[in-house]
């Protein structure tokens, strides 16, 4: 193992295992092993970025592909018509665990119910 | 006015009023009106798309700056260091008021406050 390697690269590496739902050259997307919703996905770019504060215009391309991974994995659980939330972690402060950036996918939820 | 047109295409385009704290050529960033955090700004693609169901591979890179405008907001409002939140609702189910895609930053909380 790389010393260092962060758990996410780890996982798509294939070095730790996670329940991978969908997966694009760009993105894979895991179930979080610590549902906060009857549906928590979690949907993480290959590229290794920090945080969205590392995001640069090059990058940022390549995280736009995290919604086209969202709605793709929408399909996979019916949730299109019902509707979910997208939320992102910045920095410590703002409640990110690991520094590799990761959008969180809840589904099953009600419309006004804070994530 | 043109029938039909959404609020926030009517913000970008300057027939309603909006406290706009940064513009790109792709995105404008503006104050939300009611605001459930110290700092609550919405993050909105100038690109009409309705929601995160309606992106394709093309509408994904175009996303994808919402991402460079959050990081660039949040240097203004010194949020970087501390952390702040990305949110984005999709479908009335997911919370969806106005169908075009919009990401809520959220600012001055607490890590693990729920947004």
């Amino acid at each position: 193992m790389e010393e260092g390697k962060c758990t996410f690269c780890q996982i798509i590496d294939g070095e730790i295992k996670a329940q991978v739902v969908h997966e694009t050259p760009e993105v894979m997307v895991i179930k979080d092993k610590k549902p906060r919703a009857p549906v928590h996905l979690l949907i993480i770019p290959k590229t290794h970025v920090p945080s969205v504060n590392e995001v640069n215009e090059i990058l940022a391309q390549k995280m736009g592909f995290l919604f086209l991974a969202a709605k793709e994995a929408s399909h996979k659980y019916s949730l299109s018509s019902n509707g979910y939330k997208l939320l992102v972690n910045v920095g410590r402060g703002g409640g990110q665990d690991i520094d590799h950036i990761h959008m969180h996918l809840f589904g099953g939820i009600k419309p006004r119910e804070k994530v």
